[in-house]
């Protein structure tokens, strides 16, 4: 039997956004590597060894499954969302890179799922109706500079902007200075969304615009999502406002 | 019993990155209405009414689901791949808006999906593992200034950038004149992967450099990645490259 390792998107945390490629590797694989809170979503069954580990350390995670792997382990590694999206996809082929050779050669698959943007977009309506990017605002692996630099061009090309990782309790400011940086390339008006924990329990929708906006109601399970110059919104009767960027724009 | 929209993502292609909310939307509606291979792809059952529709007549298509749901019935539209994504969403909201002011009222649900741009980065690897911009090259309903603009800015950024849309029939030579765009602001080095009908079986992925690549491969199924300034290839014994955009920009 030989090993290899899933790199799974658990999705934005209900089971029904979960694919079923998802499932079906989680009731193969015999070691479960990943952050505690996704471990922690995996109902546990015998003969699944579960493997937590803390927050910001990815490479090592990655080490740690490809290693099992190596051994001729059935290896799941699991994020939140989808493991392509600013999740841990990028750190596995990292430790591919540089680790042995031999991990170059494994049998490693990585399955998709839906991302947590397209989570809070379906909420929303039609948010991301055109040409879109996507941020994280962790400054962890690279410079504000450059974080900076990409709200800016991202404005010059009047995209929607889904913001990731827009805050945490070791990083509460960036997103008020994001917000600067913001308010002085688009509008007041701009609409701008903070979707919290979509899907979840918890799950909460603040609608409001980039000049009324409050960016502390921003936390690690928040996604923001601002407004190209032809976002809008559609008002529905009882119901809260939809979110529409057009696909027009002539 | 009243009415309901569902506007359902079939994601990429096969049933196993179809989500189980999907698939439940499926088994529930009573008039599914699509572009035509979209709805082909559902299986028939009884009860079930089919009302395909050419491509290209998405408002159309939008106002027929509408309508339908307002006279009761449970309609689902669907799109491939997630439909706030250069899909459904954003015709469904326009065509709530632009109608009349019941369809305001109705129990619409936009369902994510799995992306062609996720399926594409799933069997490459880890290329989105940065920020990144996605762009449609269709011009039907923006100017090409706009495209050529949000080119620009994706590079000034130093986004990694997918291209939804690049090549149809009718548009054969603005995936020329996008990587003419690109290739005076993005390296000759650049990876390039040109992902076509992912998970389908007739997937075919090549990959390739924005000096080297001929942008002629690409067709309405094809998804074009173009990496950013730290995007490489890590080769892979007997397996094709895996195209990573590590998570460091330090």
């Amino acid at each position: 039997m030989s090993g290899a390792l899933y790199v799974i998107g658990l999705g934005p945390g209900p089971a029904d956004w979960m694919t079923p490629e998802a499932s079906a590797a989680l009731a193969e694989i015999e070691d479960l590597v990943g952050y505690g809170p996704y471990v922690s979503r995996v109902a546990p069954r015998p003969g699944l060894r579960l493997h937590a580990s803390d927050n910001r350390v990815e490479l090592e995670r990655a080490c740690a499954a490809l290693t099992l792997a190596a051994e001729g382990r059935r290896v799941g590694i699991v994020s939140g969302g989808d493991p392509g999206v600013f999740a841990m996809a990028a750190a596995v082929v990292e430790a591919m890179e540089q680790g042995p050779p031999e991990w170059l050669a494994l049998d490693v698959r990585v399955l998709p799922g839906v991302s947590a943007m397209q989570a809070a977009a379906a909420r929303l309506g039609a948010p991301l109706g055109g040409d879109f990017c996507a941020i994280s605002l962790s400054d962890n692996l690279k410079p504000w500079s450059l974080i900076e630099r990409r709200l800016i061009a991202a404005s010059d090309g009047d995209f929607v902007t889904s913001i990731y990782n827009p805050a945490s309790k070791a990083r509460p400011r960036q997103i008020y200075d994001a917000f600067a940086v913001l308010r002085a390339c688009r509008g007041a008006e701009t609409p701008v969304a903070f979707a919290r924990a979509i899907g979840r329990a918890d799950e909460a929708i603040v609608i409001t615009t980039l000049g009324q906006a409050d960016p502390g109601v921003a936390d690690m399970s928040t996604l923001v999502i601002v407004g190209a110059s032809t976002t809008r919104l559609v008002e529905r009767p009882g119901r809260p406002p939809y979110l529409l960027t057009p696909r027009s724009c002539r």
